[in-house]
């Protein structure tokens, strides 16, 4: 369930981390790092079912710990404890679930979240967190997706409508979230046999879950006269602000990777607003890549002051997978270091080496250096983990003052005098 | 014994990590990430008395694990389990002990580990990890420092001469590796009371422990004519590698920083060669910054191969504590964003934020934006986050199609034409 990243992937790894934080300082965002442990009380009542999935530190003495579940409560933990009113935050780290790693799911994985929190205009921020959203899916460009995006209230009020009594609101909607895996009759059944919703409810929620698509359109089709949501007062409240947020996105060239799709719920309790899941278009089975809503309650759960947030959690393992595969498609060398320059000594004279490679350090050069009496392995070396420069020193070189540069990718060499050989590679490396 | 590293400390903290990356990347390091609890086996019998600071994970049903105790153990599990020969790596990662907060010390903390292992020519990757020390020091500037360094051979050889059993070498060591806490006469009262040396071996100890300095100076002192340490077969072992390795230093411009010291002993028991430690010159109970050296046994302690190796550890809190007092010396803003700009909108018109702000992520500028009835708390908001420029939008500007740029340092403003302003911008933000 947990594994180590080495080399090539690291590499991948630090490339999407690059994107995703340019993405996040692109909007003001500032940095946050929590420890990896919270008291095992900041994480309890937060996660519904899933909390048997967190893993705890034994008890050694002291306070009783747990590993972060996810990198949102943490926050929210941090946002009320320093008293902050106002925070637009990221942090990308490990989060630890005791989940089954048969299913090919990991114990310990990556999230990149990006949060705002604060009293702020209707729709100010949950603009800026969906925009940021499709910023980071362009960027990291690795597939075609398609944002589903839907609103809590939105959701209670279909319910209502329905004829859902309000304490079924919750499991209800855990039914529905199934959606995307399972076929309606199979949710029916659940909402009939087991949850205990009559026949017709579910025929009800079953032919309004179907509405999707264009969000200008849907609200549109969602308010047009005759429309039992516009006498349902919550629904007129999330019409609204939907409608605000929609047309925040359009200016803002986001709209189109929208869909405004009434079957999605999202499992956790705690969202109160805006709710979104990314998806790669036309593959079924994946799941999300990435998801996220509005939480107004969360913050003040661990202090007595309210402060509303949104956010998102982009899962980023299944886009390592995703560019690691591109990469290969693409046949290139994934370098695993930077190093822009071989020094090989034909023989063991460290001392000698030492002083050749500190200029090249001292110059900037990223180098490395190899002692050896065949020089082949050096060669073979460069090549296959794509260093473009060699120099080479050996008995004769030494005699003569001079070094011999070797440009691996086009297999050529030439002498140089020892004095100019980090001029020369300088020039070299800096005109490819 | 836990904290969160908020907005400006994280800023300092990049800093930091983006300098010791760029250093160890110039050396051809690759980046390895392993997970942050191990199976419990894997750190027993590794840390001696301080396996009693292990944070084990609750038994929850399947493995045993616990939270690393260092980034050592896990590389060399790593290379073990990977059946790698030859790997040159650095990591930056937390690690966990249990100790004791109210010595001030954090139980979540970063290391910097670089380390080499393979079979190489005599020294040549000790000298690099040495180089890699004396660049990471030089370039966080942070202080005058100075790297004690010795060698386990030697130290040995030492306690042979003076007439130490072999099998009280290891905990006579970690007596003498209280000298720069404790005074000698305390070291020798412990030596003789507790660990059963005789006074006249305790005596022999402290006059050679006093034997430091230059490098090569105190080479030459302990090679002399009628020096014990020529009689001594690991001693003079040690000494020949050492010339090595002191002449190597030299030719890279490193070894002003190193003094050769005879009572550098170092706590852990798996090294078994050279061993160093980085300390603030001058300052005394501030405890070594960073250590390390090489251990030829532990890969082997995970598979049936050795492969020897050599590293250091940069412990990191310290230089965070010493940076972060630095930049309060210079009276600067550190800024928690790198945001470029800060849109204000004086109204709640979300929409036009919405197109204004997009212009400017499109163009690659860094913005943030607000809407507001009052100009004055976004003029502050900028000036206190270093924000240099501003775009105010009103009702008069919108209707004579322009916007108002100001910028804060220098409190200017001018009005330009709507379409033009993101093309102005990126000229002022290019010259500033």
């Amino acid at each position: 369930g947990t594994r180590d990243f080495g080399r090539e992937q690291m590499a991948i790894r630090e490339r999407a981390f690059s994107i995703i934080t340019s993405v996040f300082k692109m909007h003001g965002g500032v940095a946050l790092d929590t420890p990896v442990f919270e008291l095992r009380e900041t994480l309890m009542g937060k996660y519904g079912e899933d909390s048997k999935l967190v893993y705890d530190l034994a008890d050694q003495g002291g306070e009783l710990c747990s590993l972060r579940y996810d990198l949102t409560v943490p926050f929210a933990r941090y946002v009320a404890m320093n008293n902050i009113s106002a925070i637009k935050r990221y942090q990308i780290a490990k989060v630890y679930r005791r989940d089954n790693p048969s299913k090919g799911r990991y114990r310990e994985f990556y999230q990149c979240d990006f949060d705002i929190a604060g009293v702020y205009e209707p729709m100010e921020p949950d603009f800026e967190v969906v925009k940021v959203l499709t910023e980071l899916l362009d960027k990291l460009d690795i597939g075609v997706y398609e944002i589903k995006l839907n609103h809590r209230k939105l959701l209670d009020g279909m319910l209502e409508i329905c004829g859902v009594p309000a304490e079924k609101f919750r499991t209800v909607c855990s039914s529905i979230d199934k959606l995307d895996k399972l076929t309606f009759e199979e949710v029916k059944k659940e909402l009939v046999e087991e949850k205990g919703v009559s026949n017709e409810t579910a025929e009800n929620i079953g032919s309004l879950v179907k509405t999707k698509g264009p969000p200008l359109e849907v609200l549109l089709e969602l308010r047009k006269e005759g429309s039992k949501f516009m006498e349902n007062e919550g629904s007129v409240v999330a019409l609204n602000e939907l409608e605000i947020l929609f047309k925040a996105l359009e200016k803002a060239n986001a709209l189109d990777r929208i869909s405004f799709d009434l079957s999605l719920a999202r499992g956790l309790d705690y969202y109160t607003g805006v709710i979104y899941e990314a998806v790669f278009k036309g593959v079924t089975q994946v799941g999300s890549i990435a998801a996220g809503g509005r939480y107004d309650k969360l913050v003040g759960m661990f202090s007595n002051k309210q402060v509303p947030a949104v956010g998102v959690s982009l899962g980023i393992e299944r886009v390592f997978a995703i560019m690691e595969q591109q990469e290969k498609e693409k046949n290139q060398v994934i370098r695993a270091t930077e190093t822009e320059v071989l020094v090989s000594i034909l023989g063991k004279d460290l001392i000698l080496a030492a002083e050749l490679v500190n200029e090249l350090w001292s110059a900037g050069i990223k180098a490395e250096f190899k002692l050896t009496t065949r020089v082949q392995n050096h060669i073979k070396y460069a090549t296959q983990t794509g260093i473009p420069w060699m120099v080479l020193v050996g008995e004769s070189e030494l005699r003569d003052g001079k070094v011999k540069l070797k440009d691996i990718r086009a297999n050529q060499e030439e002498e140089v005098p020892r004095k100019d050989f980090v001029e020369v590679l300088k020039q070299r490396l800096s005109n490819p």
